[in-house]
C-alpha cells in the first residue's frame, strides 16, 4: 500500500500530465481524480492516452480529498485558495495553481485581481535552500510555466552580481498546452499551425514571480504562442557586470541538481528533447555586438512547467527520492 | 549487475529509442552502443534528449557486442544478418531490420533484393503461440512498424473467419520518423509540414511480412507520410464472411496482452494517445454503405512500431516481466 | 463598375477564403460579407490574414443579400435552403452547403436529417456536360470537399468502365480546417497537432453526394483528421475490369480542365503544393500484390474543395473566364 | 510580350516563390531560370506546386541570363557577385543574396568571409527615400529576412528619436524555409516539428545589416528556428526616449507604404496572417515592469522577407506600380 494522493482538476492538461506520472510512480496511490464538467466520466474518455486506467472523476469537494496524503491542485487560477482552506492541515497539499506564489500581495492583486490568499513556501527545488523548505512544508505553491523556465536561467546569474538585475529582456515562446484546454477559437489546430503570435504583451502575470523568484528588478516578458503542443524556449538576455562565465556560474548553481542540466559548449537547448521528461536543458553566451549574456531555457511546460514540478516537490514533501517517478530524458524525435 | 545489452545502429531513431528505453528499464545495463559515421562521438550530441547520458558511440563491431547478454540490432535492412552470423550463439538476439522476418525467401528478394538470410522467430507476443516462442528463441525478427499496425488490427478477424482473406485493403498513414535520420531533401520540415502523400505505393515491402503475419492472401497497402513525428494510423478494411463481432473477436484475441487496447464503443484511436507508449489503440466498425468492416489501429511507430516491442520480445526471452521498462501510457497533449 | 457579390456565411473559414478571392478578383466587387455572431465586428477581427480590407459583417438578412448579382452561402448544412428561397430568382446563388445536392431525397433525410430541399445544379465543372450546365444555372449547389477529390479522381473510370463500381474504397484525410471554425476541444491545437485520427466512420454524409456524382454503387469512405489547417489526401482503390490505362483515362478526361493536373508518371500528389490554389493532383497506380487500382487525389479543402470551386462556377455563371481571380499554383513550401 | 526576366538559383526555396511571383505577375515574362544540380531537370520536378509550368532548369551561366530586362539572382552568399560582374549593365539586376547589403567591408568579411563586391542600392523600399533610390538603380541589393522584419519594426522609431539606438534585442523566430532547401539532419522534420531551438546566438549576419538600415548601433539578435514552413516573427524591444507614441511613428512613417501595416490596437500581429503575402504586420506596445518599447513584426520570409520584396523591387525598377502581382492578403487558416 503506498501514499494516497488526489488530484483536484484532473480534466485539463496539467491534470492529465499528474495522472500519468501518478499512474506511474512507484510509492504514489491514486485515490482520487476530480472534474468539474467531466464529474461521472471516465478518465479515459478526457484523456485517451491514458488507455486501462480504470478510473471515474469525481467531484471537486473537499470531502474527496481530505482522505489523501498529499493533494495536487490543478485548478484555475483562484480556485486553490478556497478548496486549500477546506483541507485538513495534516493533508499535504502541492498548489499548480498560482494563488500562493507570490509574497507581494499588492502584486497579485495587480496581475491576478482579487485578494491575496497569503503566501506558501515556494516549489522550485533548485533555488538556493529551496529543496530543504520544500521538504518540510506541508503547502507548496508550484512553479508557474515562464517562470521556472526563466527563473533556471537567470537567478544564479544575479545571485552570483553576474548580470545587472534592473535591464532582463526575456522572450519565451510555449506550446499551445500551456493555455489550456478549454476550447477557444483562437487555440484551434486551424488557428496555431504555422502561426506565431505574441499574447500579453508586456504584462505577464509571471513576471512578479519571476522577480521574487530571480532577484531581477526590471525584466520584460514578451510571451509568444508557438505551434506546438508543448515545450518552452525562454531567451533571456542581461547585461554581464563583471567576468564571470556564466556558463561556469550555471554549472555551479546546479552541480547537485538532477534535473537541471547546462549544455555542452556548442549546444543550444531544442524544446523537443525535453518532452515528457522533467528536464530543464541550458545554454549561455555572450552576443558579439551588444556584449548582451544570453542565457536559453527549454523545459516542457507540462513537466518541469507544471506536473513534473509538482511531483519534484511532493517527492521531496514526502521523503522520497527528488526523481522517483520522474524521467530525466525526453521523448524525441 | 544487471543484465548486459548492447545496441548497434544506435545513431538513428529507432536505435536512440532504444536507449532511452534501455536507459530506464530496471534490469538491463547498456554495455555499448554502436554507430557507423558517428562511432566516437558522445550519444548526446546525436540524441540531445537522452541529456546525461555519458555514453561515446562504438564502431560497430562483432567483438564490442559479443560481450554482451542481448543485443539489439537496429541496422538498414541487409545488414543485420552478417553482424548477427558473427555473433556467439550465446548471446540473444533481436533484429529490428527486416532481414529475417519472412519465411518466403522469394517475397525477401523481390521486395528487398539480395539473398535470403533465413527466418528467425517473428517478434509480435499476441500472435497466437507466440509469446511462448518468443520465450524460448535467443533469435528474434522484430516487426516492421507497418506490419504491427496492421496485423493486430487483422489477424484475429481472419484467424476468426470474420472476414474474406482475399481483399483486404489498407491505407496507413505514418509520421516522419519512420523514414529514418537520413538527410534527404523530401523528409525536409519545410516539405513535410503541412502536407500528406503516399509513397511506394501499391509495392511496400511489408506485405508480404503483414500477409505472413495475418494470413490475409490479397492485400492492398498505401501508405502515407503525414506531418508528426511519430505514430502510424492504419485504416484496415476487408469484407465480413459471417456475423461475428468486430470488437469481441478483437476484444477476445487480446484479453491478456497488456498493451493492446480494443477502445471503448464509439471511441476511435488517435496517434497522439500512443506516444511514446508501447500500446496499440484498436476501434472498428462496420461501413454502412457498402457493408465493408473497418479497423483502425494507432501505435507509435518508434514504440510498439520498433524500440518498444523490441525490448517487449527482450523482456520475454530473458524472462523478465513482459511490461517491464515499458509505457501502457502515451504523452499527450 | 464590377458585378457585384455578397457572401453569406462570411466568419467561417471557407467564407474567408471565399473573401480574399474576391477581393483579388478582377471582375467582382464585394457589396456585402455577413455574419451571425461577428455582425458588426470589421472582417479583418476575425480574418486577420485580410489586413486592410475596410469592411464590417453585416447581420445575415435576405435584404442585404438582394442587392447583388451573385451571392455566395457558406452557412451550416440545412440553414442555405431558407435564405437561398427568400433571395429574388434574378440573383445568382453558389451554395457551398450541402442543402441542395442530392437527387435522393431518402439519402438527404438519412445522412443529413430534416426534409430535403430540393436539387440544384452540381457545381462540378469538370464533370461531362457540367460545364455548360453550371453556365446555364441561376442556383448552382457546390462540392463537398471530400466529394471532389474523390470525385475527380474516380468518375471517369467508373464512366470508362474501367473499374467496378461496387467495389469502392476511400480513406481521406483532411486537414482541420475542414472541421470548421467552431471552438471545440477535440479541435484545439494542443489535440490534433501530432495527431491522426478517424471521424465518422463507415457513415461520412458525403458518400451519398460521391456515389451520384461518379455511379460508384458502394463505396467505404474512412475520413481522417491530419494535423495541418489545409488539404485533403485521398486514396481511391478500385478493382480493375479491364486493360485500360488509368492514368490515360484520366488524363483525357480532364485534356480541358485547366484546374486538374495528372502527374508525371512516378509524382505521387502532395497536399502542400495545392496550398491556396484552386487545383487538383492526381496519380493513379496498380497494387502488385491485389490487383487494386489506387488513385490518389490531393486538393486544398477551402480552395477547390470550396471557396476556389464556388469561384471558379461563379466564373462560369457570369460569363467571365473560368480561372479568372484563381490560381493553379500552390504556395509552397 | 511583356518585360523579360530571368532567376537563377531558381531551385531553391526563394526561387520557387520567385517562378510562383512571376508566372503570375502581368507584365513579366519568364525566359529562364537556372540551378546547378536541378539543370536539365522540369522545374515541376523540384517544385511540384508550380504543376503545369512549363520550364525546364537551365545551368547558371551569364549567356543564359544576358538576354533578360531583369535578372533575380537567388544564389547562396558569395555566388552573387561575380555572375552579376558578368552581366551586361543594361540588365538590371536584383540580388537576393546577402553581396552587395553592406556599406562597411569590414563588416561583410567579418560575418561573411571573403572579399566584399561592393555596395548596391538596398532594396527595402519604406525607407525614407529608398522607393526613389530603387527606382533609379540598376542593381538593387534585396534584403535579409531578418533584417525586414526588424528593420521595419525599428527604423521609423530611431529615426524620430523616440528609442535608444544602443540598446536594442531582438528575438526573432523563423519558419525552417528559411534555412533552405539543402538536405541537413538538423532541419528533417521529425527534428524541426514540436521543436523550437536558437541557432547563430549571439552573431547572426543579419546584424550588420539591421544596424546599417535602422541606425541602432548596439544591437542583440537571437534567432529561433520554429516548427513552421514559413514566417518570421520579429520581437523587437528598445528603451523609449521620450514621449512620442510608437503606434503613431510607425503609422506615420508606412502611411503610403501599400504592404506595411500597423495593426489596430489590441491586435498582435500573426506569421500565419501574412502567408503567401508581402505584406508586414507591426504592433506596438510598452512593458509595464520595465518601461521598454515591445514592437512585434510577422512577415513571411519568402514573401517580404525574400520573393515578394524582391518583385516590389523589381516594380519599382521596371515603372510598373509597386504592387503589381504581388498580395496584400495572406492565405489563412
Amino acid at each position: 500500500m503506498g501514499i494516497r494522493v488526489a488530484v483536484a482538476g484532473a480534466s485539463g492538461y496539467a491534470g492529465g500530465e499528474l495522472l500519468r506520472l501518478i499512474a506511474g510512480h512507484p510509492e504514489l496511490d491514486m485515490v482520487a481524480a476530480t472534474a468539474h464538467r467531466q464529474a461521472g466520466a471516465p478518465v479515459t474518455a478526457v484523456h485517451p492516452q491514458l488507455v486501462g486506467l480504470d478510473l471515474v472523476f469525481a467531484a471537486t469537494e473537499p470531502a474527496t480529498l481530505a482522505d489523501a496524503d498529499l493533494v495536487f491542485l490543478a485548478l484555475p487560477h483562484g480556485e486553490s485558495a478556497a478548496l486549500a482552506a477546506a483541507l485538513p492541515e495534516t493533508v499535504r497539499v502541492v498548489d499548480l495553481g498560482a494563488d500562493h506564489r507570490l509574497r507581494d500581495a499588492a502584486a497579485w492583486t495587480r496581475y491576478y485581481g482579487g485578494e491575496h490568499a497569503g503566501t506558501w513556501t515556494y516549489g522550485l527545488p533548485e533555488l538556493p535552500g529551496q529543496r530543504a523548505a520544500i521538504a518540510a512544508a506541508t503547502r507548496v505553491a508550484n512553479t508557474g510555466c515562464y517562470a521556472v523556465a526563466t527563473t533556471l536561467a537567470l537567478a544564479p546569474l544575479v545571485a552570483a552580481g553576474a548580470v545587472d538585475p534592473a535591464d532582463v529582456v526575456v522572450v519565451a515562446a510555449s506550446g499551445t498546452s500551456g493555455a489550456g484546454r478549454a476550447a477557444k477559437t483562437n487555440l484551434l489546430g486551424s488557428e496555431v499551425m504555422g502561426d506565431l503570435s505574441p499574447y500579453k504583451v508586456g504584462a505577464h502575470q509571471h513576471v512578479p514571480e519571476i522577480k521574487q523568484a530571480t532577484g531581477a528588478t526590471s525584466l520584460s516578458l514578451t510571451p509568444v504562442l508557438a505551434p506546438m503542443p508543448r515545450g518552452i524556449l525562454a531567451t533571456v538576455t542581461a547585461v554581464p557586470t563583471g567576468d564571470a562565465d556564466p556558463r561556469a556560474v550555471l554549472a555551479r548553481a546546479y552541480a547537485d541538481a538532477p534535473f537541471v542540466h547546462v549544455l555542452p559548449e556548442g549546444a543550444w537547448p531544442h524544446t523537443a528533447a525535453t518532452l515528457g521528461s522533467n528536464s530543464c536543458h541550458l545554454q549561455a553566451g555572450v552576443d558579439v555586438d551588444s556584449g548582451r549574456l544570453i542565457v536559453v531555457s527549454a523545459i516542457d511546460n507540462l513537466g518541469k512547467g507544471a506536473a513534473g514540478q509538482a511531483v519534484q516537490c511532493a517527492n521531496l514533501m514526502l521523503g522520497l527520492p527528488e526523481t522517483m517517478g520522474l524521467s530525466v530524458w525526453g521523448i524525441a524525435p
